[in-house]
């Protein structure tokens, strides 16, 4: 892509966060986003072929920029057990990224729930996210700092307890200290798992 | 209650559950709901004063059902951690009375970003299963089952799990055995608490 063409992208998506942040997904229109960014109709539509498309962009770069900081902390840490707990303790910062995508992912899976495209595309993070972790786990094992288990069964197990503090998170952030209880929670199901050096 | 006016709400709840989980909460009227109940709508009115609260109705119901039959599992079993996990074993039912209740929750947790009221019902079931857990939790630490431990933050854990595993096997029920997940899951998180009979 040409620079200027992927600047223009760029202000599209930021107008876009803004926007679906602060007036929410539904409320928010293609005119307002162009208005906003200061591009055509024409060029809105060069990069995105809906609304749609940009909500799924935003929620992909999201994504990837998530699972860079999430390498980043693991290779940082000297074992994979340690590196599985500071992983949890991103959670401060992923719901600090993720204010005001509350409305938006609600809208999302509400939407998944009947189009089978938006279904496919909610579904991939979970599967993505799972596989990550889950060869975080083989890798442990590799490196002898973790016992050999079943790794998809305990990867589904810690995405299951990301998602349910993401959602209560996100819907009640004075209920709890949510980066706690996934720190705590991550340890505990390891903590069978992690073979203590000498 | 008379018993006639007991039977006309129920007659209007069963048929707001079908129609719920048939066409979704936004595309049911009340004058659907009348009918299909064989109701008048100066009925509908003299048991409830909309149709969300009808739905809070059918949640609170959902729930105080869900909390028995977790109490009688529990009850069932000979210990605190194998009744934890035995209540974790209870998915599959949870999923199976849950189904089509999925666009209800999650257009229930979008309003819940907008309306005070509706936040503060959506949000009062983790709290009281939360509440739920951690009495579990120290009544374990009482009879000897369980080591003395943060019985607020296991919980927390626990229901975070819960709600994760829910929200994704109703999302994806084939992705992954959810039951087995909640299972090892809460398995795995007891795990270093359990005192282990000689």
């Amino acid at each position: 892509m040409q620079p200027r063409s992927e600047e223009t992208k760029s202000r599209i998506l930021e107008a876009a966060l803004k926007c679906f942040s602060q007036k929410g997904y539904d409320a928010t229109g293609v005119a307002e986003l162009c208005a906003m960014a200061g591009v055509s109709k024409g060029a809105f539509y060069h990069h995105f072929s809906s609304k749609h498309a940009v909500f799924l962009e935003l929620l992909t770069r999201w994504l990837a920029d998530l699972e860079s900081k999430m390498q980043r902390t693991l290779q940082s840490e000297q074992d994979t057990p340690q590196g599985l707990v500071q992983m949890a303790g991103m959670t401060r910062q992923v719901f600090e990224d993720a204010q005001g995508y509350l409305p938006m992912f609600l809208e999302f899976w509400r939407q998944a729930c009947k189009d089978p495209d938006v279904w496919r595309a909610t579904i991939a993070p979970y599967h993505r996210f799972q596989g990550l972790f889950q060869r975080i786990i083989e890798n442990g094992v590799r490196e002898g700092s973790l016992q050999a288990a079943d790794s998809a069964m305990i990867s589904r197990i810690i995405v299951s307890l990301a998602v349910g503090v993401l959602l209560q998170g996100l819907l009640d952030p004075q209920g709890a200290a949510w980066d706690a209880v996934a720190t705590e929670g991550v340890s505990r199901i390891i903590s069978g798992l992690a073979i203590k050096k000498e």
